[in-house]
C-alpha cells in the first residue's frame, strides 16, 4: 500500500467515494456506510454496512480475478477501501437475470420467482435523471455508449461472472438471482470489470430458507437489513474452512 | 367481395373494428373517426378520419405486396373497410427509427430530430395495462411472445418495409421519420405483416416545408389534423399520374 496514499477526492457517489492516489493509474474506493433504493428516493445510514460490502466485495472481485476475470480491482486496504485501477466507466449497467423478481416483473408483468430456462442479459442506460432505462444493444451502438467490440466483450465477460458467481453462491447455499454489473476501461485501453459486487447490486436468495440476503431488505423494509450482508460475508469468510 | 359478407364483430380496438365473415380465413376491417394517443389517455373523434386511413394503409400495403412483402391486406372493400386475412397478432409492436423524436428522446434523453446512420429496429411488448413498454428480443424469447425463426422473419421483412416505405414517401416528398408494425400469422401458419400502416402509426415530415403530417399533429394540439391526412392521401393518389 506504500504508493497508494490517499490524494483528493475525485467523485462521490451514492455507496461510494473515490480518491485518487499517487499513481495516475489507480483510485481508492472508500464504501460508505449509505442505503440508497428507488433512485435515490429511498435513504438511510447503518454504520457497518461500507465494511461489509468493501469486504464482500473484495472477496469476490479476488475470486473472479483468480479465474481469471479482468477486473479493476487490485487489493482491499483495510476494513472500508480498496485499491482499483482507475477506469472510465462505460454508462451502461448490465444485468443478469437467473431468475424473474423486482422490476422486470412490475414492467412486464411477467410471473414472479420464476426460473429462466437461460440467464437473460439486460443492458441500462446509466442516467439517474431518466432513471437508468432499460435500453436494447443498438441503442448503446447508435447512441455511442458502447462500441461493437466493447459489447462484444462485456457480454461475454458478463456471462463468465454469471457461471463464476452462481458456483461460488451454490457453494454457500445462496441462489444468485439476478445482479448488476458495470464494465471500464483502464488508462492503457483494457476492457475491465469495475464498480462492486455486493448484496447491494445482487440479490441473493438463502437456498434452504428463502430468505432474501440483500438489499430488497432495506427496499421492502423487511428488517434486519446488515444482519443479512452480515451473513452474507459470514459464509464468504467460511469458504474453504 | 361476394364471399365476404360481414358477420359478426370479432374485436373493437381503439382505431379499428374487425368483423367475421363468411370465410373462417378473413376479417374485415371497419377503420373508425377515433382519434386516440398517450396510451388511450387523449381521445377524439374526427369525422373523415377513418375513411382517410383505410385509403392510405390500403394503398400502402397494395404496394409493399406488389413488392413481395407479405401481407394479411387483400383488398378495400369500400370507403372504410377492407378485406384481410384473419390472423393472430404476435403481442409486439415493431418500431422503426430513421429519426429521432418522440418517446425515443424522451426516455433516453438522446437529441431531438437527429438523423440516424442506420434504422433503429425496437420491440414493444403490446399491453396496455403495461403502457406497451420496451422489451429486448431475448425478452420476446425467454418469456414466449415469439420464438427465434419469427423473430428473424419480423426483423427481416421490418426492414424491407422501411427501404421500400422511404422510397415510396421520398417520391411524395415525404420523410419516413419512423414508424410501427404489427405481424400475425394466418390460420395457414404463414406469418404476415398486419395491422394498419398510416398517419397514425407513422411520422411523415414534409421534405420541404418540414411540416408534420401525422398524429402528432393530435398528440401535440399542432391543429390541421385531418388536412394533414388528408394532404398524405392526396399525395398518395396522384403517384405515377
Amino acid at each position: 500500500m506504500s504508493q497508494a496514499a490517499q490524494k483528493s477526492l475525485i467523485y462521490e457517489g451514492k455507496a461510494k467515494r473515490l480518491y485518487s492516489t499517487d499513481d495516475p493509474n489507480t483510485v481508492l474506493i472508500e464504501y460508505k456506510d449509505s442505503f440508497t433504493a428507488f433512485n435515490g428516493e429511498k435513504r438511510a445510514e447503518m454504520s457497518g454496512k461500507g465494511r461489509l460490502n468493501n469486504l464482500i466485495s473484495s472477496a469476490i472481485f479476488d475470486y473472479l480475478a483468480k479465474n481469471g476475470v479482468p477486473v479493476h480491482f487490485i487489493e482491499r486496504v483495510d476494513e472500508v477501501r480498496q485499491l482499483a485501477a482507475r477506469v472510465k466507466i462505460f454508462p451502461l449497467e448490465v444485468v443478469v437475470r437467473n431468475i424473474t423478481t423486482g422490476s422486470i416483473v412490475k414492467r412486464l408483468g411477467v410471473a414472479e420467482g420464476m426460473k429462466l430456462p437461460r440467464s437473460l442479459m439486460e443492458f441500462y442506460y446509466k442516467d439517474d435523471a431518466l432513471k437508468d432505462p432499460l435500453i436494447t444493444e443498438d441503442h448503446a451502438l447508435l447512441f455511442g455508449w458502447a462500441a461493437e467490440a466493447d459489447l462484444k466483450t462485456i457480454k461475454e465477460i458478463t456471462l463468465r461472472v454469471n457461471d463464476l458467481l452462481k458456483d461460488f453462491f451454490e457453494s454457500i447455499d445462496i441462489m444468485l438471482v439476478d445482479f448488476k454489473l458495470e464494465f471500464g476501461r483502464d488508462n492503457d485501453g483494457n476492457l475491465l470489470l469495475a464498480d462492486e459486487i455486493s448484496p447491494d447490486t445482487c440479490r441473493f436468495w438463502d437456498v434452504l430458507t428463502g430468505d432474501r440476503l440483500d438489499k430488497d431488505r432495506f427496499r421492502k423494509n423487511l428488517g434486519n437489513v446488515l444482519d443479512a450482508y452480515e451473513e452474507i460475508w459470514r459464509r464468504i469468510s467460511r469458504m474453504g474452512k
